[in-house]
Order: structure tokens, then C-alpha cells, then sequence
């Protein structure tokens, strides 16, 4: 990927996205010593920076490919970014989801209109189910994190923030599947000014920084983590770029990511999602090592439950 | 009050306070059939629009007055907003909160270093005790909704949100104590084009209706809802400028309240406090009255207790 690839996928689905607003707060930057910047895709179309790589995936279908539809595997804010991406664009999306997904998650799919098929909680299950469908109705599957139209797409978001902020020293990413961190990693060795990329991942699904040390792509046992959207793991396509871009994964507890969320809705008076307050958490932690820089952070979406909140 | 008036708060307190972004959400605008821009005032400073007028009161006072302090009473946002506009200014806030104020609005008084005093939750016991502090102390009262100089710096909301779109067929403000809905009609009146003022109230708390319908303050016997915020009754200086500048109230139901709260958490995620989906709640009852009109909301505050959330 070169950086016109970035910028042609930014231009390209511009029209179909919302250019998210970047927040700071003077309470949140005194405590972690550093200027904050928040890039706010919870505010995002689909409630998720995944309406870029969805849409973007999308449009680089043929018509012929459109004509026969989509189909993804999700917990969530894919699942919700593919079918408002596929209805915006009049395309047909399928939609494969775990039992176990949030049902706010489940309400916005179908809201868009996508097609919801319920399976087991387990990639294989996901991926198994996916492929069936793709194979039965001839619908394009989209990977959620590792199809490298998806990787770009995520990647804008980052090169929103480093428009408005091109002094970043740092920009931290929660890592889930590994889409928007290799995204943004791309993003920032493009158009940063030395600007280094950090995730933030839950020790509760550290299969990145295990990845990361073993050189190879390592799996979780268990998931046990308040962070849906990180259970994933990461892909072929993705784990070179993040090997290549990233400096590093900072694993945070489930006590950390909750009192950071609870610290960004408190003084943001923002509605995060917890996969999305595991950076601040990462930041908070390992805080000493970025005293007095500038920092993004990908606020990656705003989807949660608000029946079965933490607090 | 003049025109000249309002501009010339608004350039004073300037240096003191966000401009704050006006969001909209087109689901939102398919649920009400009216285009809306929620002026977000939960993110101002201290969380909510009551900075505006505090800042402003407070930089009226004489060097002598500044050197003696201030007192206020207040259930919670006021009372944030004296202490982080006199801590920003260097003066001591003295402030009187009622025993059944929110958890976190203390807080907030406490790290912005006002002193609380605890009282009695009636009108009565908040006033008595703030009048005897202004004797004893010699500190000069601010009341929280009928101070002129109050209630022209909450009227600078709407003058940004005016600025953004001039062409607004009507203000939602919520009406407690009257400062914020008084201000903004001033500034409908002289910065609008033909743009209409409206209220939103609880029925638990309708002094506001009964008060235009009798042509004198009414008050509450009881005030049994959810939007904290709105338990207070009119004063003398306001009650004029809504009497002539204000074109109805709209009052609605408790269940209404979280029914509009929960649908801006889900929808802009944004975290607004119950007082503040009054104002959404009374556009979503009468929207047959708005259709197709263009409508401004200033969404009041964002202090919100999260460990007692309504859903």
C-alpha cells in the first residue's frame, strides 16, 4: 500500500461518511500529563470508525458483485457498518453474527436492514458460517479486519486527526482484529511527522502482544473481557503491517478500561464503547513515557448497551 | 435589556468559555420530520450552559466585591459553575447545595475548590442559608436563575446557536428557575429571524405552564421527577422577559423524559442529564406543531450520576 492508496480510499468515501470531530479535555489531559487528542468515530455513521472500511470495501465491488450482495462475519459494529454501508450503496448485506453479540448491536443491523443469520460464539462458527453463505448466494464476503479494502478504509480516520493535529507524537488504537490499528500504522508512516502508533489491548485477550513477541499470529484460550469488539485475533494481511508500523501493545486490566471509560464519559460527556476506552486505559498506564506529548487516540465507536452498563 | 447588551456579555466571557459544537443526528431528524441542532452545552466548562451567566455575574463585581467572594445555592450545575468561574477568577465561592443534590455534582463543587454548605432540600432552607452567608461573610449572592446579569450570559448559548443557523424557526430551552429560557428569548427576539422560544417542563414540576397561565410565579408543591434541574420555580426578573418573549410551554411525562434521554445516549452518543431531554421530549409530543421547521435545542447539562442511571 502506497500513500495514494490512502488518499484515493479518503476521497472516495468521503461522500458516505462523517468527518467525526476531534476532542480534548483540560481534566483528562492533567492526568495523564500529556495533550489528548480524540478522535470522536463514536459519532460516527454506524456508531463506529468500521463504516470506513465497509464502505470503502464496498464501492470497490463490481456491478456485477454488487447485484449479489455482501456477507460479513461480526460481533457488532461491522456487522452495523456493512449493512449501512450496503443499504446506502442499495446492495443486499448478510450479516453473520455470535449469539453472544450485544442486542443494541443487533437492533442497528437490523435497522439497516441487513440480513442476520445467529451462530455459535466462536470464530470458527463465524467464519464457517460466513463462507457457507458467501458460497450458497454468491455474495462477496468482507473480512472485517484483514480484506486490505477494510485495512485503508480504517486508516482514514487517522489521517483526519493528523489534518487537524500533525505534531502527534503518538497515536494509540485499541486492537482488536487488528483492521484500524494496521490502518492507522499505514496512515501514520505516511503522513506523520515521526509519528509513532501504540494499541491498547486487554490482558484478558493479549493474542497481539503475544503475537507481537512470538513473530507469529497467536490465538486466545479465553476472552473473558468487557471489551466485545477486541476478542478477535488478527490476520494474515493486517500482522505484517502491524510487525512493520507498530512500536508497541500495552495490555490494560478489565478494572483499568472500565475506569477509563467511566473517566471519558464523566468528563467528556461522551458515550464510548469499552473496546474504546482500553487506549486511554493503555495511555493512563504507561503514562510516564509519554509525559508532555501529543497523543491521538481513536475513539473506535460509541455502540453500547445501555441496559448493561459497568457502572 | 438591549441587544448591545447580549453582545457585550458574550465578548466578556468569551475567554472563559467553550464554543460549543452543534450536533445534529439524522435519525433523530426522521423521528421528530423536523431538521434539529442540539446546541451541546454538556460540553461546556463545568458540564453544563450555567458557566455562561456565572462567569458573566462574576466579572461585573467591583476588585472590593472579588476580594469578599460569592454565595450561591443551587442543586448542582450553578453551583459547578460559580465555583469554576470564581476559581478561574481568582475569588472564593461559597455555595449552598441542598442534601439530595447528586453525588457527582459535589464533587464537581469540591475539585473546582467551592465550599459547600449543606442544607435542607427546599427553596426556603437554600435561600435562608445563602442569605445568612452573604451577611456573615459579606460575599455577594448570585442567585442561580434571576440574576440579570445571569440570565443575559445564559442568553449567549443561543446567540452561537443562532450564529450556525440563522434561519431557525424555533429555540427549545428546558425552564427551571427561568434563566436559561429568559436569555435565550432575549436573543430570539434580537437575533433571530422571526425564530419562536419554547419550553419544555415536567408536568411533576409545571410551575412554568401554570405561571404563564395564571400571568403570576406559581409554585411547585411537588416536584417528583427525574430532571433534577427543574425543581425550582421562576423569579421576578425573568418572569417578564418569558412572559413577553415566550410562546408556550410544553409540558411531558417522566416516561418521556428517559424515552428522549435514552434515544439522544443511543443516537448522538452524547451524555446529556435528564433535565436536558426535557426539551427533546416536549418537541417529540407536539412535532405535528414543527413539521418540517427548522429547531434549535440547547441541550442544558451532561452532569449525570452514573452509578443512577434510569435505564
Amino acid at each position: 500500500m502506497q500513500k495514494q492508496d490512502l488518499l484515493d480510499c479518503h476521497k472516495r468515501i468521503q461522500p458516505f461518511i462523517h468527518r467525526t470531530p476531534v476532542l480534548s479535555s483540560r481534566l483528562i489531559n492533567a492526568e495523564v500529563g500529556a495533550e489528548v487528542f480524540f478522535k470522536c468515530e463514536n459519532f460516527q455513521r454506524g456508531g463506529a470508525y468500521k463504516m470506513r472500511g465497509a464502505t470503502n470495501a464496498i464501492l470497490q465491488l463490481t456491478d456485477e458483485q454488487k447485484r449479489q450482495g455482501v456477507v460479513t462475519h461480526s460481533s457488532g459494529n461491522f456487522a452495523q457498518a456493512v449493512s449501512l454501508g450496503a443499504k446506502t450503496l442499495g446492495v443486499t448485506a448478510h450479516i453473520v453474527m455470535p449469539t453472544s453479540a450485544p442486542e443494541v448491536k443487533k437492533i442497528g443491523v437490523r435497522e439497516y436492514e441487513g440480513i442476520i443469520y445467529e451462530c455459535e460464539p466462536t470464530l470458527e462458527a463465524r467464519e464457517q458460517n460466513a463462507n457457507q453463505i458467501a458460497k450458497e448466494i454468491g455474495a462477496t464476503l468482507l473480512h472485517p479486519s484483514n480484506d486490505i479494502e477494510v485495512i485503508i478504509g480504517q486508516g482514514t480516520a487517522a489521517i483526519e486527526l493528523l489534518e487537524e493535529q500533525p505534531d502527534l507524537n503518538a497515536i494509540f488504537c485499541p486492537v482488536g482484529g487488528g483492521g484500524l490499528i494496521a490502518g492507522s500504522a499505514l496512515t501514520a508512516h505516511y503522513f506523520g511527522n515521526n509519528c509513532k502508533v501504540y494499541g491498547g489491548e486487554p490482558f484478558e485477550a493479549d493474542d497481539a502482544y503475544r503475537s507481537l513477541l512470538s513473530g507469529r499470529i497467536e490465538g486466545n484460550e479465553t476472552t473473558n473481557t468487557i471489551a466485545d469488539g477486541l476478542k478477535t485475533t488478527l490476520g494474515s494481511n493486517n500482522f505484517p503491517i502491524i510487525k512493520e508500523h507498530v512500536s508497541g501493545i500495552i495490555r490494560v486490566t478489565e478494572e483499568e478500561i472500565v475506569s477509563a471509560m467511566r473517566l471519558i464519559w464523566e468528563r467528556m460527556k461522551i458515550i464510548v464503547e469499552p473496546s474504546s476506552a482500553v487506549t486511554l486505559a493503555a495511555l493512563l498506564r504507561d503514562k510516564a513515557n509519554f509525559s508532555d506529548q501529543k497523543i491521538g487516540i481513536v475513539i473506535s465507536g460509541g455502540n453500547v448497551d445501555l441496559a448493561n452498563l459497568p457502572f
